[in-house]
């Protein structure tokens, strides 16, 4: 049995109670947290100790909504509104995707990841087998899916596709899980999320997709599908089985009622709804009536990185001024946002998402002497109001560490930042 | 002389031309910019040569609204509105600073400071003279002004004493100037405010105050002085005198257009400003008008970090979401607020602020070669939303070196935490 114990630290839990422990030792026995108590009380015979003093612990982060590869259109188009970036700069861009491409995005993506202490991420894009062989590869946990935008006459032909990615990623105890990744009510038919849910159900399988990014999405549904939001997702059989729905900017709040008591899951993007101008999503009502908010970051060419504490930072403050309530969403409540419920909407909340006996062990070590964390009044606030990427020094994904000391394990670093940079610049130039 | 070439790199000059240079040099000598060119084309005879490749070199960051020694103060309290926050937790234990609390705070917000590239901050706190030791020591260029509150019976005391302070660092083409710091026109007296536009005009100095945080505050000057905060400055003689006012929040957009062609400028807190849930300010209006919009962190208190390229990222990003316009303020204009704007804020618009010949040598190296900086489609764009502090290398003031590869140089930075933290552990706990 390999068993690694993280020694005399500050330990965030994120448990029920949610303790927070001073002085407190993690074991990890194998790809679990076997357990968490004072320092000097658990059995660590054959530990491999790892000196956890001016550090905390904490579950691994999930970044419940993001398009992995696309780091390789970061910074190709900024600064325009959502409509014109996808229709003028990202879209025409994509169309040039060719094999390899999406697996070097990925694998750039998951360097970042790691260096920011996300050990899971929801991913939806093109290639749905290049993404998973990435997320392999790079040792992370990862829910894939393939985007199905339904256009005829290759409903059919997308659908089985992706049934059959999701066939053979299908181990609930995989470290890799394919999902459904209808793109939207919007570019999706009744009949492809019709089906989409019905294999969902069969399979166990998650359903990923966007929802109500922008207003205009919200009233062509109503205009154009005669119903409302709410009723597509009832009569595609959606409400019944877990969905993980990206954005709801534009949720009503009579919406938020209903699906507060299904098997739904929002993902705040909160940079990416800025950047895009979309709007700012209704997180405190969620919060306040229990609809399960995660936190995602969207992909790298509308945020532009994949550092999710920033990403929890920005849910602590933008709802703060846009409700005029100081308290809207607490520190501690983004950081929730940020691991917990984001396991909740992968549709894994009793396997990951807290530091207690039993669970996985993705966690994170964060550096608590750097000026910027100094003084440790309040270690939470101190990690979502001050913290960034670079204060993680030390990331595990089922057990295995796959950056320690800010050195990443997994891969050879260095050459998949040379090959992202060299196919996100062939990229940008074929014609 | 004292020669330095920063060679083969790129050169974002924040110049009139918005020139960013490829394959650059830059020479500084003694503490100023002496040249920028192609590489190879500068005369670098006895200069010691700083490889720069896979760097961007920017002009230093210019914060224009902190109170540095907050950071003692950093996460005590938040998640509360500002008034609860001031009057319940902040100004309490403010009232139980010591001797030399003050130095310690300056200093650790200092080494954050350096390793974050800001090189000039507008300082507003209690205890002018330790305010402008700890700049000194630390190397940095500052504006440093003592608060006055101007309360009764210690008007004449207060000012007499920030005179003595300004006049005592007064040197223009000193690192470290002395400024009036009335807090704001809530608190301060007409008396007051006459006395120190006076003082300002006579010695040249700044005016460095709050205005309009809160609609609360502007509806209490309307109100109990039965005039506009326009009046108010005016009455006071602060409109024809430079002027440096944090927050702007509730700036009407009439008065806009009147201090628009003053020497006056407004210091966008947004972190700040999210946090206190006090408002989103106008600034794409102050850019379209042209009145001078300059970033600030504010204090750590209400921060709670000192990032200046996060505080440039929430400008790019918040304006966006709030005027449903992705173009409403863009990551250069971002970057222009950051830099330039600030040093004319500070009333330094021909000394810093760009990486022109002539110009004091305030200068940053960042990493382009992170994972979360690649690809490299647009420089700018990667730095205002990619980036954040960990990201600079190299700090240069009056052609200094402060930080070297992460290193700090210019004091100890270890004893500084250390001292920090131990100051503000007591601070908290004194009866």
């Amino acid at each position: 049995m390999n068993k690694t114990l993280i020694s005399n630290t500050t330990v965030i839990t994120m448990n029920d109670a949610a303790d927070i422990l001073e002085a407190a030792d993690v074991l990890v026995e194998d790809n679990h947290i076997a357990a968490v108590g004072p320092t000097g009380t658990l059995n660590e015979r054959d530990a491999s100790v790892v000196d956890g003093r001016d550090r905390a612990v904490l579950p691994g982060l999930v970044n419940a909504h993001t398009h992995a590869a696309m780091t390789l259109l970061r910074g190709y188009a900024d600064d325009l509104p959502l409509t014109e970036w996808l229709e003028t700069k990202i879209w025409p861009r994509e169309a040039f995707l060719r094999e390899g491409d999406v697996y070097a995005g990925t694998m750039l993506a998951a360097a970042e990841m790691i260096r920011g202490g996300t050990t899971c991420y929801a991913d939806m894009y093109f290639s749905s087998a290049e993404m998973a062989a990435a997320a392999t590869d790079a040792g992370l946990r990862a829910s894939v899916s393939g985007v199905l935008l339904g256009i005829l006459p290759s409903i059919d032909e997308d659908l089985r596709r992706e049934i059959a990615f999701v066939e053979s990623w299908n181990d609930p105890d995989g470290r890799v899980t394919g999902a459904f990744g209808p793109h939207s009510l919007y570019t999706c038919g009744a009949e492809v999320l019709r089906g989409v849910a019905e294999e969902a159900k069969r399979l166990g399988a998650l359903v990923h997709l966007h929802l109500l990014e922008t207003a205009h999405e919200r009233d062509d549904i109503v205009a154009l599908q005669e119903r409302t939001p709410l009723h597509a997702l009832r009569e595609a059989g959606l409400l019944e089985t877990p969905v993980l729905a990206a954005h709801c900017v534009y949720l009503a709040e009579r919406d938020v009622d209903v699906l507060a008591g299904q098997p739904f899951a929002a993902a705040h993007c909160p940079g990416s709804n800025l950047k895009l101008a979309s709007g700012i999503a209704p997180v405190p009502d969620f919060l306040k009536k229990g609809l399960t908010a995660a936190l995602g970051t969207d992909g790298a060419a509308s945020n532009n990185n994949l550092d999710m504490l920033e990403e929890a930072r920005l849910a602590a403050l933008i709802h703060k001024a846009n409700r005029s309530d100081a308290t809207a969403v607490t520190a501690y409540q983004a950081l929730f946002m940020a691991t917990r419920a984001g396991a909740t909407a992968l549709n894994q909340a009793g396997t990951i998402g807290q530091l207690t006996p039993g669970y996985k062990a993705d966690l994170l070590l964060i550096n608590l002497t750097a000026p910027h964390m100094t003084p440790q009044h309040n270690v939470v606030a101190n990690i979502v109001y001050s913290a960034g990427a670079s204060d993680v020094t030390d990331t595990m994904v089922d057990g295995r560490w796959l950056m320690r000391d800010r050195e990443v394990l997994s891969f050879n670093e260095s050459e998949t930042i040379t090959k992202g940079a060299a196919t996100a610049a062939d990229l940008v130039i074929r014609t």
